[in-house]
């Protein structure tokens, strides 16, 4: 336990006479603090008299006494969805503390998503051990392949009952965990005795009730070396203007930090804020504007972002969610269309790295990340938790109910410092209608 | 506020019969954890009947009513002690603010640390605009340049009257901290309206009462480069040992941080865990069976590790700081010899990258966080708020008082489980006696 | 001189008896080498009897009497067309040496390619010293800004008389060199004594008479990082295609090295070898085979290839470049379309990563290659040699005539040892119809 | 073969009239050009009336017939001396071609060194396929091992005939391709029938009559990294230095191109040219002057250079090199020794990157030449050469004696363009004594 620190005052010069310079963006008010706006030093639940009722999550870690006998243990392992970093160093992270710190009797690896849990697929899972697994983290995307989507409940505790396997590692996003919750039921109302631990996975970093999610800060860095190049073609023309697509279907953290990062960009368009292209504080003149001022101009654009402004159907991909409308491709004509009406030159380069951002080996901070996320979950399945997740919370790995994430995503609060640091940042207009 | 999660329990397969295989680490326990080990879920402190004396730092971020007058406002920055990544992002963050935001008169550099303070160096202190700093963050290392050790107090005091610096900016470790709370107390003293903020730095991430420090995410990265060629040097050779030296004079972040990445480390030593060379239990004879079964070996060494084995005097550094005994050469020595005797061969190659490691350039992850922090300090300056600090702590910038973060370090705590993680990683021998 | 070696003839073992296996690429013949195809040791001209009429050229290098007088000479440089990597090593090897060792009176950058030559464009060239370029070379891009296309011959020439250039350093492509002997050609017309020199900018390495162009090296080192990541994606999912469109409208150099470059490629498609979708040896169904072998494929094509299997106009670009259809978006289109009709499931990913490849900072060895290019450029200029480029051939820097480059472009040739090593690292079929 | 250029004449602007400003480098002249210096367009040996003797190179490639019966051949593969990047890649391209184009019986690997075909030491040689070595090329240093000096040469040859090895692949430096001689004399007394192909290895890039030698643009792109920490050291402190010790016992082809790389080096210091520490006209003299101008100084020493300085005795490491003093130590501690005697601050950051700059992967362009070479390799040992290389020559790859590369090496020629385009880019005094 964390000692307390002993004082916490801040001295001051004296009262404050005048009014901040910073209320200036449009219609976003500053996220002004008070001194009464106070964080915590405690992040373990103390006996202070404080109730156990306050919210609290299970702390991750070994117990002493654990629910499987391991050399009668069998394991397995999915992995679904998208492509992230750090996938490899997950699978390694289980199968190395499985084998060599629990002795489990083998370990698993279902191919290619949820179809390699159904045996009609004819995906052979791989018999993983520790030297099939020693160098995986140097490589990004994923040893066992994925998929999308989702595939008969029954089918797959079929197959776990045919392979006797005790513990299954789920690692995906949302649809993912929601069908992991379904297994989960299915394998309760069959009576049998199997733990499922999830580890949530999200390139967005938009888990509600979790730190980070593992992947966010090597994708982020690619990332960024893909605005840097924005940038280098947008100061090489007449009229340059650099537009990015960063992932962010529903959350534009990626395309923030990406703007934080210090790489010169003056547009960070994303799904939590809405903006119009026509108009007088529109996207589009607000760009002209910024032409004017600094003959070239850098957009970074969220996935999510825009898309009111496109007609999209309501087609959805295989994972469930629904299709989005390229919002990239469609700024590119919007814009070079709006420059040419008007008899402008503009100069405009349009990268979509996702691909290249999503598939790049973790970075050495994800690395470690990944392997104490391995070694939290394989810790609570040993010990018989199931219908869980391993997370970090401020700081330390923490114990999830599966349906914790399962509702609702973390956001860009456009009111707080985060958008706000943004805005600074950009110096883009607050409000562009 | 983020509101609160629904409900945070987990379900469990049933009672845990077996004891777990994980006791092993000779005389180190494993941290196990119960149900009742729980992390708060609230950060912020809440109307729900908690105490409000219960520990808690101020919040950072803009104050609605600010203490100085923006226009007549000279702020100055100095950094002082070693490189870390981050040192200009921070400085192009305090400028960028200081002039983007609020439209302070003039932001001065001063030169070579605290020398910059004192008139008689001849250090012209640089006039730093907004686009002298603009690419700053592409470069390691500091473009004010540094130094070690204190200067006169009065004469620092007396430069910041005769150059009318309102706030001033000080960015450096233990030593130099101390040195800002002298000033601090001088300014106070004189019955000046003067602020000071500090950013602590140490790239070592030894500060108590903070998430991280500032630098450490990049530097650890560089390093894990290092200890990769350390184990290419390792295979490539009949009994080959790769020996690393990495930062660390009182705490082992890095060099754990380092194994735990997946390099392939085979010992990881650090100062807060005694070792001895001799004797069966010793590293010597630990590193002879290690490469009678693998052939090769890697091990880090965090420069304050094994002090005790060395005859090392009581001088000090201009820091004053002990000079610590050269344990990367000393080990290097003690390994050739011991094979040496026994005749076997060893190919030892022996990598010390601290100055690589500490004057990268900022990756993306420390280019935001220097950015918010500089952000944090500006805003408390210009709030009026001095003696203080700005820092993270469970994921929210806060106000800390200064004298918080000079008594005493954060250290690898031996019995959690960091350092439990570093001995699953390696195998090496919980004691090495 | 470099000495004559001692001996050369090599030993062997006996007479071949054996039929080489290499035949094998369907009509391709293996580029079968015997004794008789030699490479003449020398790369200099030699008094041994050797007639002077053998095609030579001047080697590059420092003359002992000059032309222009430096402290009365002023110099200008314009970059044009497409973004290279080394673009700003090269203006910053030309500023330092004109600066530095010949004491020049000054030197322009002229904006924007040959607009900045232009003065109603309104684009106010730099006066370029050392301090403004020191740096430089940490940046892709140019710092000058380029633009495509041509511009009026005589406005340029005016703009040069104007400001009293003397020397004019051009860098660019086909198009911008043919511009520059254009200006050459009207500066000898005015009886002007103004020198031209050319720096041949080609990312595509595809300039014939010379050993490589700057910026390739780095170029491909990138576009390596995107094949890797489209095999990650290939890897990551069932039948799952990773399709990397590259550089290369006339050649596939790139294309090639990628390849060769041990990423794992299946199908390299250039512009220099024709191909056919449809049909039992089309791209299709070869695809199709190797997905059942493999379960993944990767495909690198070059922007240029398989043009004739697309309907485009006859459209150009401001470079008088003939618009390509893009091959990368119809190759995605008409393999899914397949797989679909076939009712197979296949998850290709596309990958456009040009202008992440094309504005990356050069690598060490282009950094040097563009700082001896600029040093020669320097030195032939200010010798009053014009009309020419300066390149390297055989691992020396030399002088070409304006029209050698201007003149067709080098290829991959089908029928040797590039093509041939390709086919056999990808195992592709040698023909695809 | 290439068509003839038309034409190669370079028209210039008139009689020269001015001296060039460039003879100022000491004693040191620059090496001026005419236009009698000319490069031969032609590499190939032509039929135009050039008599054959003039010296030529045997070009590398696929025979279209061949001695060895691939089915029935055993290839062996072995790598000695230091690490240097590319080594696995050559090692992948021989088994790749070997298999996939051969379809040789099997390839062994013999580990460690020369010490691998040595019975007595008890190296099982591993047996390598193609899925064995697929990624090699992705990790840096050798996967069979290596190690320095001589053994048994009728031990080695032992082996080859108890293992029935056919060919055998021989990739290291000096002393290794000296055994591999004494080998082919030995396979030739015996009267087998065994081809010996080397393929030179060195860091260096010191050999003479090649382009360029294997891993050199990786490596010293790697040492650019750590030469630009340096720079960041020293401008970070009081009158700063960065000392930075590179590879290069006999030549300074790696510090030469550091610095020409652009990263702000003051001094280079290469075995090739001698230069004195004390006097006026010293390097410290000079390195004071510099500190007094510029504030920082950076200072690259190859690690052969300035040995005369210090009291070197007589001793051999294992391949037979003659121990040489540590330059970069002795360095160190004379330039601290002179400044304390004047009583100047200098802080001076010694970085010794060696082991950090040989250890690293192959960069893109090393992959391809690597992949090469192997190619020309395999092709040459299946048509029954023996006792030769393979390297590259004007662009082209070739076979060379084995005695060739033997004797002597490739220097730094201190009066031709490269040593004096380092004159220019430093500023250094052309002589120092």
């Amino acid at each position: 336990m964390t000692p307390a620190p002993p004082d916490t005052s801040i001295p001051t010069l004296g009262p404050c006479r005048f009014p901040s310079p910073l209320h200036h963006f449009g219609t976003v008010e500053a996220p002004f603090k008070t001194e009464t706006d106070r964080i915590l030093y405690h992040s373990h639940l103390l006996e202070d008299g404080r109730d156990v009722s306050t919210p609290s999550y299970e702390e991750a870690g070994p117990r002493e006494k654990i629910y499987f006998d391991p050399p009668k243990t069998t394991v397995g392992i999915v992995t679904c969805g998208g492509l992230c970093p750090g996938l490899n160093d997950i699978i390694r992270g289980i199968v190395m503390r499985c084998h060599h710190q629990y002795g489990v009797a083998r370990t698993y690896g279902f191919r290619y998503g949820y179809e390699g849990l159904v045996q009609r697929y004819g995906h052979t899972p791989l018999l993983l051990r520790p030297n099939s697994v020693e160098q995986a983290h140097h490589f990004g995307g994923t040893l066992l392949g994925s998929s999308r989507g989702q595939q008969d409940i029954g089918e797959m505790v079929d197959t776990l009952e045919d392979m006797k396997v005790d513990i299954l590692f789920v690692i995906g996003g949302d649809g993912t965990l929601r069908g992991a919750a379904e297994i989960v039921k299915e394998i309760e109302r069959r009576g049998l005795k199997k733990a499922v631990v999830g580890i949530p996975k999200t390139i967005d970093n938009d888990i509600r009730f979790l730190d980070k999610s593992f992947g966010f800060e090597t994708a982020f860095d690619a990332a960024v070396q893909a605005v840097k190049c924005a940038y280098v073609e947008a100061t090489g023309a007449v009229n340059g203007v650099g537009l990015v697509k960063l992932m962010g279907r529903d959350s534009g953290f990626i395309a923030c930090y990406a703007a934080l990062a210090g790489s010169n960009v003056d547009f960070v368009l994303i799904p939590e804020v809405k903006f119009e292209l026509e108009g007088d504080g529109g996207l589009l003149e607000s760009l002209r504007l910024r032409l004017l001022k600094r003959r070239n101009a850098v957009i970074v654009v969220a996935e999510g972002a825009g898309q009111h402004l496109m007609e999209t159907g309501d087609a959805t991909d295989a994972s469930g969610n629904k299709k989005y409308g390229d919002i990239g491709q469609f700024l590119k004509d919007r814009i070079n269309g709006y420059f040419k009406s008007r008899k402008t030159e503009v100069n405009l380069k349009y990268i979509d790295p996702s691909y290249i951002v999503r598939s790049v080996p973790a970075n050495a901070q994800d690395n470690v990340y990944c392997s104490r996320l391995a070694q939290s979950a394989v810790h609570a399945a040993m010990g018989g938790k199931t219908g869980m997740l391993v997370g970090r919370w401020h700081g330390s790995f923490v114990h999830l109910p599966l349906e914790l994430v399962i509702h609702g995503r973390r956001k860009v609060d456009p009111t707080q410092e985060l958008w706000h640091s943004v805005l600074e940042c950009t110096g883009q207009p607050a409000v562009m209608k």
